[in-house]
């Protein structure tokens, strides 16, 4: 494994993907692998973790993820713009070579059994909480956060630096039509005061 | 209403929170208004156009929202950068004027019973699906948008133009500590080619 990816305490995991990046879910399931983008992922709970993600029945992924009970959440980068574009509109069906095409190299974490996908900033291994009235019905899967990890140029003592790292760390944020906005400056609040 | 404030179509209005902009929920009932911070909402559906969003059994917010059966989900730029962190820290039990001191302006929008913040760059107002399993295990709302808007100086013919407007504009989107990004440069990616 890539010696810059450490483990990240599960009681901050929710901060991986708390400013909303698009995502990729990657699964595996008898011997075949499949990784997709989505928009549609969200925290949901901080102890246990646990977050949300959209798949749509079509997705090749989906399956995957039902037949095994776990997936893969992981940050791209700006510097895989269009790994993350190609990965959502190539399907699996129709290119069996959809991975390579895409540019996608998987990698594996001792202890989990599905693939993780190189490159990025962030993974988090989840495993399916089954709740079939939310999948049939909303394509809705809750997933609860069982391993993270992040690459520690862009993300070291529970903080992104995306603010000093080089800015092809940036996550990236999916509008439509092709269209992304990077993640930009840090600013600071400041916090309510009781007088 | 701000003359700058636009409708925009249905069909488009998963755009206004599919770059994971951190959030403010609105609600009204019984002539209690309030507004809280979130950084869990999701799009969940095109069409018709669905939301997920996360509200803690502490919240006031929520009771009004289990109340009245509606909200407004409203995108906050950096100018609005304090008041989003405040409205996130301040309880209405604790403090009856939360809303003044954390500078919040509500407006009405004809044929809607919510509030909408002023300043933010685009509101969804959403009438709860009741999912009572949901809301209780989980805490997670699911809403269904019956109007969205957005101010055109940042939000016009379906498309954010960030890279043009003020930066004060800028979507925020949480980390924890009172740290977030605003969010940064577009960036295109290249369609996959079937060759």
């Amino acid at each position: 494994m890539n010696p810059h990816i450490a483990p990240v305490p599960l009681d901050k995991a929710f901060r991986l993907i708390n400013h909303g990046p698009t995502i990729l879910v990657s699964a595996r399931h008898g011997g075949v692998d499949n990784v997709m983008a989505a928009s549609w992922a969200c925290a949901l709970d901080y102890a246990p973790p646990k977050l949300t993600v959209v798949l749509d029945k079509i997705a090749s992924t989906r399956e995957l993820v039902e037949q095994s009970g776990g997936f893969v959440i992981q940050v791209p980068t700006v510097a895989q713009l269009d790994l993350t574009y190609q990965v959502g509109h190539r399907s699996l069906a129709e290119q069996p070579d959809k991975l390579a095409r895409s540019g996608v190299e998987l990698f594996n974490i001792d202890g989990h059994e599905q693939p993780f996908v190189a490159g990025c900033s962030a993974w988090l291994a989840c495993r399916v909480m089954p709740e079939p009235h939310n999948q049939d019905r909303y394509d809705l899967f809750i997933g609860e956060i069982v391993g993270a990890w992040a690459d520690t140029r862009v993300f070291s003592h529970g903080h992104w630096n995306f603010e000093t790292a080089d800015p092809s760390w940036r996550s990236l944020h999916y509008i439509a039509g092709g269209r992304f906005y990077a993640i930009g400056e840090a600013k600071n609040a400041h916090p309510a005061t009781s007088a």
